[in-house]
């Protein structure tokens, strides 16, 4: 588990901010739900791997000497009894459930918080990461497919992350397996075939052999697996492979319409693709499934920084069935070290993490003026500081340097009498001398500039 | 635990961002730190009814196999090697000492995460709940609690809280009970005083005495509960009664300075007095002594909505002695309470958390124009949404309303051939037609008049 320092915080909570503020942009509304659930409400929602990698909490009191004493075989719920939150969905399915009553469907949340998974720690992988999610629950709308991806679009060129973006349907995926004879068999070739872009077309032959995919239907999908084409050229073919499939035609006509409707925006930063073998693995997908990659030269990684999809039945498992879902989740940890791998923060003007501006502290006279003049610079919406101490000035401008404040203000008591303060630009060495009105108008037309260059 | 609505999350998010808003004005810095700490870093820091209340891990993998086949006598390491944050506290002194070296002292630091405490769940107490604390290490000057104090009135007057700040020193307290020839028996003094409030006279000198406080000192500490002055008078008259204490001297020179400096300011909102008897019970506190409490007619809420004060060595348990700290920390939770009491939420026009508009769905060709016109709201700030299904008017109405999405946008085949928009104020039932341009121009109004009244 990690520490996040103040630098570090600044430039996580820029990416977070501004998938917030998109999300609100299209008028989804936030949630939180508490860390821990009761282990009844997270186990089995994860499969087998998932139970093992739940965080228990152990029953508060003496559970040693109950343990000790207990005369009977010790059961797990001895132990413990609740769990730390494994991911966003579930707890947002628990929740609501138990708030039906007060919620007006269709339910447009998004909920921003930390999961914890007890993996064992690796490049990339963390046991406490943040999850950043969005569903919309209680409508079947495409509308919401199309809202979402111009929210990615729009999320990832404010981060200035060049993406790929990819949709697919999982009634094409059903339909697919239906016309090549393998209806019952789908999980274990969408298993195999989501593997293609890694493993190549070889292994995952091999793969769907191993799983009783009949020589017969590995023929009939081999030319999908080969098929390279645009949108409308692979919308033309599969029209025609899904011919005899009422569900591939659904899936299809479905993708269509959400092509259609995203063609008349101007999806600028990234590029918009529908992967008719796109599957993501994840059994829950009903209809759309999203997936978006890095699509720049500037950087080598190749795992998805966004996933996501519609799900029929999220709340079924609660006692509350027929209730359809969309939804996504930024991977923000990924975008975080892609980011700065391709070195945008610095772009983004996101080096400095404290004060815009410090006042030297040349001891209690000058100090009583600074004090005044820096609540004038608060009050213009700029962040300030005073150095606590009368310290020698080198330490001072040191300490500055260190912590990357862009200005420094020094008023000795020459500066008292005259009114014209000091201002030194740490950046570039440059020094001049303003009255306080125009130290406030250079720093906020400096800040301004800094942000400018980012839009 | 509690899960927290769209409304709510809007109202803490309101309450929080001031706080963060205020705490970087004055030139803090984010960090974070995990959830989990080792059980080494948290146990024995709180005391005995704290190590009670950790919340622990269980441990990863066949915990309940290994006890069963364990031949010797079951540890707690056995058990649980992890537990949840307690405080900020701890874990901001562990991170100091393990990044010292990154560090440039002072260290002006916030941070605003959980906490987790395995308490009986009552009213106003809860099991998770956020802290949002600020501290400087590694600076002793006492500028850092003048501009404290500067930042807890601006964080409650931009509320609409009316407080009553108080202020004492560690130094006074020990002074006193020096002068009354008890300083050994401090902390059980400052215990039992400290109810003063609560409890009244009488009482607190049946516990005086119970802790062997001698006849002759309680009734030299009588004045001194007895006595109702300004500042200025208590001042004058601890001058006196401390005459013979050094340490009392000294911790009345620094309450001297803070109350000089902060009577160059407008502090506006708050009251802020010097309590001679505030102790607030923690051993820890070495110089200031922080209570904030509220000071407004349309509450009787009377438990404190800010705690804080100065510590002489808050890593040394950490093995970095000698560096020195003052911190606050808000009470959120109390506050939301008070403030949602006071009906302020209201007042500050935070009564919805979606959308600001919505437009009407009339169909799959209506919806084409709506997408588009609800881009151009987003790009000029506005959270919009599209009612996502064609369902009937006044179900989409309903959805509105329950919402308390301020603003409706009706686009049928009429108004896209003249281009005229029909908007419906929600809350007057007020309706009108509008160019797209005079819509949002229309809705920004609105929206910057609803802030304004909050300023």
């Amino acid at each position: 588990m990690r520490d996040f320092s103040p630098l570090e915080m600044k430039r996580r909570n820029f990416i977070l901010d501004t998938i917030k503020t998109v999300y609100q942009r299209y008028g989804y509304r936030q949630i939180e739900t508490p860390a821990m659930e009761n282990l009844s409400v997270l186990e089995g929602k994860y499969g087998e791997e998932g139970d093992k990698l739940l965080f228990r909490m152990l029953n508060s009191g003496p559970v040693l000497e109950k343990i000790h004493n207990q005369k009977s075989a010790i059961n797990h719920s001895d132990l413990t009894e609740k769990g730390l939150r494994y991911d966003l969905t579930v707890p947002f399915a628990r929740y609501v459930v138990m708030h039906q009553n007060e919620i007006t469907f269709p339910f447009k949340r998004f909920q921003v918080q930390p999961v914890w998974r007890a993996d064992r720690p690796q490049k990339g992988r963390y046991r406490e990461f943040v999850q950043c999610d969005a569903d919309v629950i209680g409508s079947d709308s495409l509308l919401n497919e199309v809202e979402m991806i111009l929210m990615m679009d729009e999320v990832f060129s404010k981060l200035g992350l060049k993406m790929n973006i990819r949709i697919n349907n999982r009634k094409i995926l059903s339909g697919i397996a239906q016309v090549i004879g393998e209806e019952n068999n789908m999980m274990n070739i969408t298993v195999a075939i989501d593997k293609l872009e890694k493993a190549g077309m070889e292994k995952v032959i091999e793969e769907l052999k191993s799983k009783g995919v009949s020589d017969e239907a590995v023929k009939k999908l081999q030319p999908l697996m080969e098929f390279k084409g645009a949108n409308k050229e692979t919308i033309s073919f599969l029209g025609n492979f899904l011919a005899d499939s009422g569900s591939g035609k659904k899936g299809l006509e479905e993708i269509n319409f959400v092509l259609n409707t995203i063609s008349t925006f101007n999806i600028q930063h990234s590029t918009f693709n529908f992967d008719m073998l796109l599957a993501r693995g994840l059994e829950y997908y009903t209809g759309a499934i999203f997936e978006v990659k890095l699509n720049d030269s500037r950087s080598s990684f190749t795992g998805s920084l966004l996933g996501g999809g519609r799900y029929d039945d999220l709340t079924g498992i609660f006692g509350m069935p027929g209730v359809s879902g969309v939804g996504i989740s930024f991977g923000v940890d990924r975008i975080y070290d892609v980011m700065d791998e391709m070195k945008l923060f610095d772009e983004l003007n996101l080096q400095s993490s404290g004060a815009q501006v410090m006042f030297v502290n040349f001891g209690d006279e000058e100090v009583k003026s600074c004090l005044q003049m820096a609540q004038q610079l608060r009050k213009a919406g700029i962040n300030a500081e005073i150095y606590p101490d009368a310290a020698k000035m080198k330490k001072q401008l040191s300490y500055a340097d260190s912590n990357k404040i862009p200005f420094v203000v020094l008023v000795g008591s020459e500066e008292i009498k005259t009114g014209l303060l000091s201002l030194k630009d740490m950046r570039t060495g440059e020094q001049g001398n303003f009255s306080l009105e125009k130290l406030i108008e250079k720093i906020l037309t400096a800040e301004s500039q800094g942000r400018g260059e980012n839009e």
